[in-house]
Parts: C-alpha cells; sequence; structure tokens
C-alpha cells in the first residue's frame, strides 16, 4: 500500500477524532465550494469477503459529509447525524483510491442535508443521503439524555 | 476501559475480517433464533465531540445484520449490503457496553430483510434497516465489475 | 370491494385532508397506547402491474406514523416528515386488508422519530422508519421558506 | 388551478394505471437522456397542514424513477421498488408546478439504482434514492408470495 501514490492536491486531514485516525488517513482537497475527502482502501478495510466493509464504507460518506457541512456554515457549530441512508452499488478493493464528492443542499436552522457519492475513478461505489442536526450555542457539548433538545 | 467486565454470556467473535479486528473486540450472545452483537465502546469509537462515530455506529449494524442474515440461510451464500438506512436517536459514549438487536424479516432468493436497534441498556441509539443482495452459487465471488449480476 | 367487510373494531377516521380523503376511506383501531391505520386496497390503488403502487404504501404508512406521533405528543404541534425510509418486501393486491403497525421511538424537543409495519394478515409488505421535524409554538404555519427554522 | 398554464414541451403521460390517474394528470418532457415527470400541486394533493401530503411527493418520486428506469433498459422488463429512502427539505404548496428530475446511476442483472430531486424553479422539495428489482423473463409477473424469486 506504501507505494500506492497520493493524488495531486491532496493533503492528509488534520483534526480528525479517535476513529478516523483509526480508519485513516484521511485526505482532502478543496475543489470550488466542496472538499473532496479520500482514503486508500488497505486490508485493514476489507471484511471476510476481502472487499471493503460496509462500515468502512459509510464511515468515510459520513465524514465527508460532516466536513462539507461544517465548512458551509457561517459560524462553527456542532452538528450531529440524525438519518444516513446509503445505497452500495458496486464493491471497493484494497488499493483503490476511494473519493467522497459531497453536495451541500441545505443548510437550515436546525437541520442541514447533504448527499455524497463515493467514487473510485469513475466508477459509483456508495451513494449517500444525510440529514443533520446542528447543535445550538445554547447546548455546547450533546447532554447524555438528549442531542436535539 | 479494560476493566468494564463482559456481561455474562457473551463471547469475543472468531471470524472477523481486517475491518471487524480494528474495531473490536466485538462479542456474541445467542438468545433465541437471533444473535445479539455487542462492543465495548472505547476511546478509539469516539468523534471529536467525544461521542461514538457515525460511522462506528454503522458498522456495528451492519456486521450484527450480516451475521444474524448469515445463520437465516440454510445453505451458507455470501450477501453483500444492498442499502442500509439508518437513524440516530442519541449519542453513545466512552465506556457504554453498546449491543445490537436484530430482527429478519425475510429471505428471499435473491433479496434478504433484517433490522436492527443498537441499544445502550433501554436506551435507544440507532435503528438500522438493511437490504442484502444473496451472492449466488454461479458467484462465487462479487466480480470487480458486478455484485449484483 | 363494497362486500368486504371491515374488520371489528374500526371505524373511519375523521379529520384527514384532502390527499387522504382521495386516498381513502382510511380506518383507525386504537390497540393499546399505539393506533393501527388500515385501508382496502382497491382498483385505484394500483399501478400497472396490477399490485398497489409503492407510494400508495408510502402514503399509508407516512399517515400511520404522524397519527401515531400526533398522539404521543402531551400538547398538539404541527409535525412535518423530514426523512422517511422505506423498505417494499412483498406486493399488496386488490382486496387485502392493509394495516400499519406503528411503534414509537422518542419524541424530542424538535425531532420525533417512529417506524411502522404494513401487513396483510402476518405477512409483511413493508417497513418505514421516519424521522419527524416538530413545528414549535412561535411557528404556527410552516413558512414558505423554510419550514425548520 | 385550471388556468395555471402548463411549461411548453411537457405532454401529458399516458399508460398510467389507476393509481397514478387518481393523482394526476402527470406530464412528462424528454430532456437529453432522462424525462421529467411533473404534476400542478392542487387541493387535492394537500394534507391538513395546507401543504403537499408526504405520501404524494413520494408518489410523485418513485413514479419518476420507474418511468426513468424503464426507460434505460434495453429490453422491456417489468421492476417493483426494493427501498426508497427519501428526504423532505422543504413544502410545496397549492398551485405549485412540481418536477421530478432523476439520474439513473445504475443498472445491473438484477438490481437497480436511481435518485431523484423533486423542484418547484430552483427550490429543492424532496430528494430521494431509489433501488428496484428487475423481474426476470421466467417470472412474467410477481408471484404472490414473492417477488424477488
Amino acid at each position: 500500500m506504501t507505494a500506492d501514490p497520493i493524488p495531486p492536491g491532496f493533503v492528509p486531514i488534520s483534526r480528525t477524532g479517535p476513529f478516523l485516525d483509526l480508519f485513516g488517513p484521511v485526505y482532502t482537497k478543496d475543489e470550488g465550494s466542496s472538499t473532496i475527502v479520500a482514503v486508500r482502501v488497505g486490508d485493514k478495510h476489507l471484511n471476510t469477503l476481502g472487499i471493503a466493509h460496509g462500515g468502512m464504507l459509510v464511515t468515510l460518506a459520513d465524514s465527508a459529509l460532516g466536513i462539507n457541512l461544517s465548512r458551509a456554515l457561517d459560524v462553527p457549530r456542532p452538528m450531529v447525524t440524525v438519518n444516513l441512508s446509503t445505497d452500495f452499488l458496486q464493491p471497493a478493493r484494497r488499493g483503490d483510491w476511494l473519493e467522497a464528492h459531497v453536495q451541500v443542499q441545505r443548510v437550515g436552522v436546525h437541520l442541514a442535508f447533504a448527499s455524497c457519492h463515493l467514487k473510485v475513478g469513475d466508477r459509483l461505489i456508495l451513494r449517500a443521503s444525510g440529514v443533520f442536526a446542528i447543535i445550538g450555542p445554547e447546548v455546547p457539548l450533546p447532554a447524555r439524555e438528549d442531542f436535539d433538545g
């Protein structure tokens, strides 16, 4: 894997959190108003069939949606995923350079909507639609009992 | 984390694949005709908000759906996820014992349907609905170009 | 169709709105804390294949989710659908008595979650998961430009 | 409603089935390789809040997905909806000219994938992702007991 080059323009992501650290390295590249988020599929991402685990694909999609929606906010505010609907069109394999392309549809006061295509070259691997709740300033951290209050 | 006990009846899962190895340890416990799949939420599962990453939750749900559907087949045949729709009701946190409870709705010739609730005690964290394609014996491994052919 | 009896305990629904009037008659029956919502599949509900149209099934599911969530609120407040994820397991046919069984998972301050099974006898036709936004008292009617503000 | 003009290029759809007859009139317009499917929102499409019923929006989306996927097949074969995931971004109102714009992502042997945006002008009302099962020639009509066999 280490021999595979990183495509030009991609840089390693900085603030990721522990789960993305485990999952990564994750790379980003700005393209117009959106940010492509990518990862090289490695041995560690595979399931028992030898293809990328479904949860691995969704992890990349969820992260890419969150990263793009954060940048779409005027004022930084935390967001949590409310719904994620995902369709798996084709498998991704070891060595694939897997890119998440995000389109933000709407950022409201409480809710934000964006969708994502995971692609290997022109091949569509997964499509995802996400709904996110924007946490208000009066709720600086999601409370244990309720994150939509 | 290591001091937290594993609830009685749960045993470590054996055949998992690399991504679940990274994600786990994962535990299972048979209960009637279904298998509860569980994990202790650790530091490595968190996002930058300090709660379990959305992709982590979906990874557990997808795995639990696959494990239960495999056991529902008369003859073992590989399956791939076609659609996964997930709703995030409450956050999971470090130290939580997170259980996936699966209900199989239908196993057809080509398609199988099951749903899953992730719970911490009585608290509902995530609900997921999955559609899976059952790979035919004539397609021993999903081809690069097409897994539903 | 007119000869088919309505199962005991079901009564025609009263306040429905124009689209449900067109779609119905719709019947309800209280069972514990939830309300079963049902319709007799008629000629008018069919698609060109001679089975119930997908949109017809979703209309029943969406209505049943809304009816049950309204009753779960302490104070009546309008709600709008945010996400609806639906899986079609088997076709429904002319003459079928189609019942929607709803389970409310969570009613928060801004968001509510419930799921629904459409059944003909023991046969599962459709499963649906819904996320709804609860409109605040300060927003008596959804504004044209934004219903989540 | 009758005074509202039909935008240029749209023609009434011919073969629709009883449920779409009830729902319509429905109009289509070919644009490149895809077909826009549209309806004028009328009184009959509204719910008790005075906005288009969620089931009405999904009916249009499901129909538009089916129409476009049928045209994407080399040989005509019946299809049934397997999964439909829908997000409601803004309400549609009486008098709105509501257009469904479909993108076909993939047509396989057994499964087909397409997504749909419902729009009023530039306003995005609903996004939908659909998975469809293509019924084999050996199964000329979906059997009562199983449509994925």
